[in-house]
């Protein structure tokens, strides 16, 4: 029988695309002893991690709680409940994560209609316009923050739209919570999902989600079972509030412990210091890339400040850079998704790894390890062999 | 807005259906600085976990990973990838988590077929053979140790009645997995799930889970797409095994780390001697409450050495006396569930709770909670009502 050492990582510096640095706090959280998952205390807890989740989605929805599972499932949590088979559900699609929501739509044995931009562009309203005279869906579904992209997606006129047409307003808000303004009830969003390990700055394994009272009569209205017994929000509601909290699944502990301690975190910083926070950092990197002759992929109307992707230079080896960043200097960015792959990179500024030392640390890493012809006057001629 | 105060929870004794104690190694291990879920680091570890979820499910099925979720989710994962709309699911029910995969198979379009015994007894291998005359199961799903009611399920003799009629053998293993004796590969199981929480003594969060080639050849030639994309193994596969780990969500990386610990902890003690000493404190248990004149559920033949279901003695309020362990003694025993509600008391000895000094505790504040009068003959009179 193999015997296995002592867990020893080492001490990365996370600049990907999640999980972000997590706050010696959150780590220390995630330590506490185990409490029972319906002692009167955990209650308590998870009473206030919703206060908070809340708080920071900037809505006064009641059905507002936590997926046991990370963002993905939170997605899933989403379509699962508002769709049944039959419905139609525009999906808008400008990268994986909107590909990956008209996926699980057609699981659900909904009928999806797709209106997509080019990767690396945001959604024009103009065409979900269109394609609402097309179609009646219960859902228009959209990603706020495209983590393959960088793309920060303008939310109210399509929201608008959405609604006129009689539509459920559905938001993938995975790497925008936190990090950039979002006021769910301003904007008139339906149904939200976010995910831990992004601009929270908490462990991955968790999805805060949140639904609107319109979402909530949809789901109330609902001819069919949930498909998803884990997701069903019909049990999991029971579980998340009401006057006697009722046994559905057991919660994970230590990870709602931790991610109280990150809302914390968030609310004692204030959300619009955090947003601004993120903003100067991606401007100090914007800068500094720009300085290096480094190109965004994204307009800068439409970037997305804690995630940024950027052109690998011509010449530049992707996995060679990448893996010198990890090995030599412990410093994670993350490589592009799909189409992407070998093109771009994403440098993740998020929660508590945006902060100026991250961005220093990065951008001298990248000018020691890319020959410096490749980049200052961003030619490409050959990869440096150094290393 | 409110502010909240710092984490402060009591440092429970955690006596009910898990989460049991966790080590201190395990809690230490939740708080290490996070990596990222694709970092060459991680896919070891993941290596690593897997090898060792393989050896405490004594089997050598290449399809052994964990589900990012608590063992409801595994319960889930093994049936949306098992059961595709029309085929027959024959479920034994025992109890309440029999009663949940009936319900899951049923949203899954499949046929079910319930098997059902008393609550507080196993099923007879005789029924399901009955049963076997009159259908064709595509599985034969049954839960180990039922964690309702505190019975042993045998499980021998109907894995080979679901061969014999050409079904796959489908087990919960939720609260028996590394607390009594389970052989995957010698009896048969084709697909088995758990959660982390129970005599692993890890957070709750994440549920291992195993298949048989033979349900592998199932998956692979299934018709139709899984209904939940979170919970698809032909995706999650090639995140948790294969040459290039392809991503498919993120890992909760924090709670991978706990589990390697917990893992680790069961192997240095060892299969064999964890089992005894299980066998020993639920003895020890057992023994200590016969002096009380409490009655066990189960018959001795039958009985879950680390789940102990025990009748609440004729006059003796629930409620109260759960309410004076947890707020005078920090110990949390569990309730009964569904029909058992008010009538059973679940003391868990799962992992690090299964100790001495744990059914010390327990049994001397009963003592001191509860009237004499109403315990030491067995017989009902009156509520203590000191306290």
């Amino acid at each position: 029988m193999t015997s296995y050492s002592q867990l020893n990582t080492s001490q990365r510096i996370l600049m990907g695309p999640g999980p972000s640095d997590a706050h010696p706090r959150v780590l220390q959280a995630m330590a506490t002893p185990l409490i029972g998952h319906l002692d009167p205390e955990f209650v308590e807890i998870m009473d206030e991690v919703k206060s908070m989740v809340q708080q920071t989605f900037q809505t006064e929805n009641y059905l507002t709680f936590v997926v046991s599972a990370p963002g993905s499932a939170g997605m899933e949590t989403c379509l699962v409940n508002l769709l049944e088979p039959g419905d139609e559900a525009l999906i808008c699609i400008h990268g994986v994560f909107g590909g990956r929501m008209a996926e699980i739509a057609d699981r659900c044995g909904a009928k999806v209609i797709k209106v997509e931009a080019p990767w690396g562009e945001p959604i024009d309203p103009e065409q979900v316009r269109l394609a609402l005279e097309t179609c009646t869906p219960k859902i228009v579904a959209i990603v706020h923050a495209e983590t393959s992209t960088g793309v920060l997606q303008p939310l109210e006129e399509i929201g608008r739209m959405a609604h006129d047409a009689g539509a459920l307003f559905m938001v993938d808000a995975v790497t925008s919570y936190c990090g950039v303004p979002l006021k769910v009830d301003e904007w008139g969003i339906d149904a939200i999902y976010s995910g831990t390990q992004k601009c929270l700055s908490a462990p991955p394994g968790l999805s805060p989600v949140s639904f609107s009272d319109r979402a909530v009569k949809a789901l109330e209205n609902r001819k069919t079972k949930v498909q998803s017994w884990f997701l069903d929000l019909s049990l999991v509601k029971n579980y998340w509030g009401g006057a006697k909290r009722a046994y559905h699944h057991t919660a994970p502990v230590s990870a709602v412990f931790a991610l109280r301690e990150a809302l914390r975190i968030v609310l004692e910083e204030g959300l619009e210091n955090r947003f601004i926070r993120h903003r100067e950092n991606h401007e100090l990197l914007a800068t500094k890339l720009a300085g290096l002759g480094m190109e965004f992929l994204v307009d800068p109307d439409y970037r997305l400040p804690n995630l940024n992707a950027v052109r690998i230079p011509e010449g530049v080896d992707d996995a060679l850079v990448r893996n010198r960043l990890l090995n030599d200097y412990n410093i994670e960015i993350g490589g592009g998704l799909g189409k992407f792959a070998g093109k771009v990179w994403r440098i993740g500024l998020m929660g508590e790894s945006s902060t100026p030392n991250h961005v220093n640390m990065l951008v001298s890493a990248l000018e020691e390890i890319i020959d410096p012809n490749l980049i200052h006057n961003g030619k490409a001629s050959s990869v440096s062999t150094y290393g």
